[in-house]
């Protein structure tokens, strides 16, 4: 990846490189905590990092990558929604289990851990998350499959999920710690599946 | 309550009350981590702790609720179970979130907070939490309604159980976060429910 020479020689504060990346992400976990997901402005982080705002595209592809950058999730929004948004909406419970299961272990769980302790010790972390939660990922799938109460949909698919990385990263209670994949799948899909589509009670 | 004095004469080293109530915790915490819920022993906590067996006994009423206390849950085990266990099996699911939820909520979600962020930090609390969601609550819960693959059941309400409780007091997504009662448990009982009694797929 090339250099973003033109920001350093613009403003003269920052080396070029790997700095620029880091103090965008410091930036950005300032503004997203202050301002929330939707709030929060890719310009305004750029002037708080004091370089360009095209800085933002050249080394996160946008607010979304860097927004899940700060938060150090090891997930790419873009391309978890390309994964589960295709196909049977019946099956896309399936589809995000398999997928969060799949990308969690690729970790090792590591991820989750440093996820579940960073929302717990500090409130920006848990506002971050909460703007992901809501907006960003589950928002945008909950509007694919458009039932009622999307909102309360996309809280209770967060809560299944994120118990689901506890359980089995953080806690890591047997035999979900160690099942594979596909006993994970068709034993929580069932639920999201409900708290998508099904009936709410 | 009565000072422990007998203990504090016969060994020595510890002055009366409190101090012997905080020196079992710390013990139990060490003991706990080392050799599991099973493992541990009162008598062990005890000698760890400079002070008589009988003093678990005293200030805590037994092993369960020591380790409950080591653990920071706002929830006595045996009160609890007395709560969600009598009844329709078939309505376990409602009782069990309902209990939860108003065990929660009475400390505002502070002992939630409190009880993630330990979780997440320390390998010790991280295995206390593994004995009791798979031995000690949802363990004996589970036996109450005899299930094919009781250990995957119990981990399964554990995960949707423990991230509720994410969901509403540490990240505090809304709307679950300020749902009532009866919002939350029309929503999750039928998980719970199902983790229990149904289908797994």
């Amino acid at each position: 990846m090339d250099e973003p020479r033109s920001a350093t020689r613009r403003r003269g504060r920052r080396p070029a490189g790997e700095d620029t990346r880091g103090a965008l992400l410091a930036a950005a976990r300032v503004e997203f905590a202050e301002r929330g997901f939707e709030g929060a402005t890719v310009r305004r982080i750029a002037d708080r990092a004091g370089v360009d705002a095209a800085m933002v595209n050249h080394w996160f592809g946008g607010k979304e990558q860097l927004f899940t950058a700060a938060l150090e999730l090891p997930i790419d929004p873009d391309a978890l929604l390309a994964q589960v948004l295709p196909g049977d909406p019946e099956e896309l419970g399936a589809r995000i289990v398999r997928t969060f299961v799949e990308v969690w272990d690729a970790t090792g769980g590591g991820a989750m851990v440093a996820l579940i302790r960073s929302i717990a010790g500090h409130e920006e972390a848990a506002r971050m998350m909460r703007e992901f939660v809501s907006r960003v990922i589950i928002g945008r799938v909950v509007e694919v499959v458009a039932p009622d109460r999307p909102e309360l949909r996309a809280a209770l698919c967060g809560s299944q999920i994120i118990g689901l990385g506890v359980i089995r990263f953080v806690v890591r209670v047997e035999p979900l710690a160690s099942a594979d994949t596909e006993t994970v799948v068709a034993t929580i899909a069932p639920t999201l599946q409900r708290y998508l589509t099904g009936e709410l009670g």
